[in-house]
């Protein structure tokens, strides 16, 4: 079996590119941008995601008591550009999720760029976010948040 | 990217090999055993749906307008067993459901040399798929079941 072909499989089934927004005083705007890749298993997989863990080399594994999950998650910018990333751009996602990927890697790209601190990029970058994951629920509207940059 | 690894990591998310039971007059002991590989799918992923079904070349596709899925299906014993179980023995499933496939396999091997219209047979059976997707519902109990083939 090829593992890398595998993963790209799990993750298209049970994975997470999101960009969250929330309120923080001190940030650009009082708005902090959140990049986030996410597999989330029940208990029982454990091990499945430990091994995601180890294989990317990066972020950390959680668990939730609510719903018995284990959730390996990245949110660190750098990890995100040099070890996640580069694995769908090779092994390369089939459905609605590639999407995602897409628009999660240019959010990416703009914030390594520091354009998330700029009224424009930052405009652009909720624009983008507020296309993926059609079926999610986010704690703000896309107006709410541009309300706060333009204002 | 090898799509035969990227089927098991999807399926290792998104598949499920269930066995469930059904009272029908006409069968042995009024119980039908009814095993299924099936994978589930919002219906903006339809295009890896019929991905699947070309791949496997069997089973069928059906709409649920209650969640907006479609459902790639395998119910066939015969196709089961000379398209489904073969590639998963081949790229191994690596999260807990590969427990639920050995078991799976087993049921279908097992009612291939047509040992589900014996007592001792349908027991087994019974014990078996009792044993997989511990999360799932079932119709009837294990006793249940296990009454109306001893009564």
């Amino acid at each position: 079996m090829d593992i890398y072909s595998y993963i790209t499989g799990f993750v298209d089934g049970e994975g997470c590119f999101s960009v969250s927004f929330s309120r923080r005083q001190k940030m650009n705007f009082g708005i902090e941008v959140r990049p986030s890749f996410s597999v989330s298993q029940h208990k029982r997989n454990y091990e499945v995601i430990t091994f995601l863990g180890k294989h990317f080399d990066c972020g950390g594994i959680r668990f939730s008591r609510n719903d018995q999950n284990y959730k390996f998650e990245v949110r660190n910018l750098t990890k995100i550009i040099s070890n996640i990333i580069p694995h769908f751009e090779k092994f390369q996602l089939l459905t609605s999720k590639k999407n995602d990927f897409l628009l999660f890697r240019e959010i990416c790209f703009l914030m390594k760029r520091n354009l998330h601190v700029s009224k424009d990029g930052l405009i652009k970058i909720i624009d983008l976010a507020y296309k993926m994951n059609e079926s999610g629920k986010r704690k703000y509207t896309k107006d709410e948040l541009l309300k706060y940059v333009v204002r």
